[in-house]
């Protein structure tokens, strides 16, 4: 890791340092995934299994998994893990399940009344990516706010063959239907529905560059999909001060860097006594990881940033807008207020980030790439829409006329004044 | 507006029947607007007032209007409208301040603290479209909520000359600067910044074709900024029984129609009667309409269908989306708990549209074009943004570490695993 001084870089190398990455956008990913959508809307379920063929080299027997095969997973896996499952099902769903929006109504003027009600998404795609190693959390974090919400159809794909762990989860969560489907195709088939596949309202979830990129083609389909958020690679930044455990924050640091190559992973401190035990942590630690390889080469485009004061620390955090900020200083509660722009924040030296990616109850499906500016961490606001209702007395809309009639004059739209005088003069008749 | 009995139509003729309009996706646009914003991004103010002396045939002295210039469009208003305004901006406030999301506290298990805290976005840009008539209620509808909401920066752009109404709402809602601006160029003044127009994060309101497209370009980069949500054309269904008032009803459909040529307008109905009585209604207002040839024209495309029950009418409206939903029903609200997919609900004989659109409180900016099924009626939380933290006590991580050991163990992320094992180890050591 690179370890930089604040206050002795310019202003173009503060903003340099904490740049991210280009995000490459390939004009072939583009046409490839344009190719793919058109491939599975006009060509259906036969389509999916050619390009499940093509690209997953396996032919499922079934688009969909059945119950069988999912009753089947549960039987196969072993007593700790499921426990494990079901606990964090358990506090992922007590923070989702208080996040429940009371339905509000407020009497503006007296017979004039507003509300504001809650309607789950009906129709939601949850993707899970395949790959290296399955990822139920991910399922954890999309099924749990889904089941809460009461959509009434909850789909999702996944690259087969499909790991027992993300059956199991999907199972806890009453997902609907379950498909062997990866990549492109899968968004593709959720977007826009199948012979077999249900279309979906809205598609959550991460993915590599080809589902990214689906994502973002059937979102600006009027005929698609909405999204979750616009993607970017994983980061952490840490703030922490000399009171912190080296240990702690490498380690930290370090899950991080795991997650891929991309992974941006960033320390900011005002002490360079700590910075310096942190480097050397990290470097002890990382030698025993299997997945080395991954965390060093992110690694190195990482950086140790040393500030003034923690102040300046969190000047720098607001400004780069982690997805993770991790707190770690003598009293980290203090420096909540003034935090902003951030994903998800783990105050102290018990909260390491990997308790949020699986457990606290929190949602590891968060904002990336600066987006923390004007997205929010994944919630049950995002699987329901607000509706807003109005409720007029006759006497409400007699108090509020004048008003309306003199904005519509203004605007010069007859008919909306119309629909008022006209209901004013018949209360007036009748009196 | 033609008539249809909704059981005598197949199900394509159904889906024909409420299809809306194609948005026409001009490649003369795209291009026109990407030639815009690459000369804004390049040209900066200088841009700017080429570009308005090109589209707005007019070259404001400078491009921010002066503190003087507000003050003065204040002393040309009449008292009426002031009045109404200011009505109007206390209603939305009051509605607007009622979804004030409390901050959120669980304790997911002992000494696992999960918490969701909302922050404002820091930097918004408001456009407000020029044209035929000024539109203050859209500065009200978007000035007000950021305002409550506490962004740090209100940036308000709109085609010079800005009317005085616009003016003196600007200034009622604290808004802290307003740029003779409109169009492409206004969008991606504020997406991007000038040497005189503040950067911001997110843009809200609505626009013509060109303003829509440069909003989708600017969301689509990742520099640019985010958008409020997808735009189309207006649109009202009425569900009304026989104990409707046919005149009001009429009115109701007028006023949406009067928006534009290609507003869509519905009226759903189990009464035959009704909707004859309707269609007359509509004829005879019609004729002493200011823009009775625009509500012509929106009327050609517009339908009556005749349902067979208050079931059907449900059922056709939510399948529809609509973004305005007018209920004139002897018992409207019993219908509420079955309405979805809608952006705003008037309900009863005394809530036309016209009192959302100005003055009851709830917000005008609405999805369009079924984007109702994912997408929430404009409200504070579009101003803001949710952040989860958590913090726990060593007691809790260490209650909370053999489930995340599991699950890092199934996902095979070692670093994740150790952050939690290293710190029990801690703890256990110093037992």
């Amino acid at each position: 890791m690179k370890t930089v001084v604040w206050k002795s870089l310019s202003d173009t190398q503060q903003a340099k340092a904490l740049e991210r990455p280009a995000i490459s956008e390939s004009a072939s990913i583009t046409e490839a995934v344009e190719g793919v959508i058109k491939q599975v809307r006009t060509g259906g379920d036969a389509a999916l299994k050619a390009l499940t063929e093509k690209f997953d080299k396996v032919v499922p027997e079934n688009i969909q998994v059945s119950q069988n095969e999912i009753d089947a997973a549960e039987a196969r896996l072993g007593e700790e893990i499921k426990t494990a499952l079901k606990q964090a099902y358990d506090n992922i769903a007590c923070f989702h399940k208080a996040q429940k929006a009371e339905p509000l109504t407020v009497e503006t003027m007296p017979g004039v009344v507003c509300e504001l009600v809650t309607r789950p998404i009906n129709r939601v795609g949850l993707y899970i990516p395949g790959g290296s190693a399955p990822l139920p959390s991910t399922v954890l974090m999309l099924g749990v706010p889904s089941q809460i919400a009461g959509c009434r159809k909850v789909v999702l794909c996944s690259p087969p063959p499909i790991a027992d762990e993300i059956l199991y989860v999907a199972k806890l969560c009453g997902i609907d239907e379950v498909y062997n489907l990866g990549g492109a195709q899968a968004v593709a088939a959720m977007a826009y529905g199948t012979e077999t596949v249900s279309k979906v309202d809205k598609i959550f979830g991460p993915g590599n560059a080809f589902v990214t990129e689906a994502k973002r083609q059937v979102s600006n389909d009027h005929q698609g999909a909405a999204i979750d958020m616009p993607a970017g690679p994983s980061e952490v930044l840490v703030i922490a001060d000399e009171d912190a455990d080296a240990d702690f924050v490498a380690a930290d640091l370090l899950s991080q860097a795991e997650h891929g190559p991309d992974s941006q992973v960033v320390l900011v401190t005002p002490s360079p006594v700590l910075a310096e035990k942190v480097a050397d942590a990290v470097k002890a630690q990382l030698k025993v990881l299997s997945r080395a390889d991954i965390a060093s080469q992110a690694l190195g485009s990482s950086i140790i940033i040393i500030a003034d004061s923690l102040t300046q620390c969190v000047a720098i955090s607001n400004n780069y807008g982690p997805e993770h900020l991790i707190v770690q200083t003598k009293n980290p509660r203090e420096l909540l207020p003034l935090l902003d722009n951030a994903g998800s924040i783990f105050l102290g030296a018990w909260s390491p980030e990997s308790v949020g990616d699986y457990a606290s109850g929190t949602n590891h499906v968060l904002p990336t790439y600066g987006y923390t500016r004007t997205y929010s961490s994944l919630g049950l606001a995002d699987f329901s829409k607000r509706m807003t209702v109005q409720e007029l007395s006759s006497d409400g809309l007699q108090a509020l006329a004048p008003t309306v009639v003199a904005m519509a004059n203004a605007e010069g739209l007859d008919a909306h004044r119309n629909a008022v005088t006209l209901r004013v003069e018949k209360l007036n008749n009748k009196k």
